[in-house]
């Protein structure tokens, strides 16, 4: 998948499905996902990485255990390894999630939330 | 550097130099860096790493020994590792570039175009 253009519009134009991450690019052994969210995911943590989230269009909330981040489009943060967190959006909200390849969409819990990780689109 | 909103526009508004990559954000030994480019830069190559370029606004050129690829507002490219490449732009454009900790601008050239590994704004 690499040595093309790879056009943001184009691609979440993809998919239609919520919380459900795509692969775009590969850089090494890190990947960029393209998702759609609306409404609450669950608390979750990545024990082994950090997470970035860009928001592409729309905004967002990532709450914490002891705080709640707003984002909207043009933001970026990062999700420190092995913290708690819960992202929600009212409306639907575009996001670029960058993040080592093998990282699960639910982090330490598995349920019917988990996504397949290896979707390219 | 981390826990804090990294909004794009703020960031860019800081600075003016061209092909002088800023960090905004660490993920794990990962960074994202922001520049403004304008002219033509030196064919060079990164010989251990990958590289992601993300068009934030304008447009811009990567040339290759074999091909031109010519890179939008919203568009992500992937330059391989060990390819000599040469970035331009006629006019100003403003990109975001991702790649881990330690890798020179210049890559395998070092010159008067080599920039501060570690500039944050």
């Amino acid at each position: 998948m690499k040595n093309e253009i790879i056009n943001f519009e184009e691609k979440f134009d993809n998919f239609k499905d919520y919380w459900s991450p795509k692969i775009i690019a590969e850089l090494n052994d890190y990947q960029f996902k393209l998702a759609k969210i609306k409404g609450e995911f669950i608390w979750h943590k990545h024990n082994k990485t950090d997470e970035v989230f860009i928001i592409m269009d729309g905004s967002m909330k990532i709450e914490f255990r002891d705080q709640v981040v707003e984002l909207s489009k043009g933001d970026l943060y990062v999700v420190p390894k092995g913290v708690e967190h819960r992202p929600s959006s009212e409306k639907e909200c575009k996001i670029m999630l960058v993040e080592p390849k093998g990282t699960v969409n639910t982090g330490d819990k598995i349920n019917a939330l988990t996504k397949d990780l290896d979707v390219w689109i």
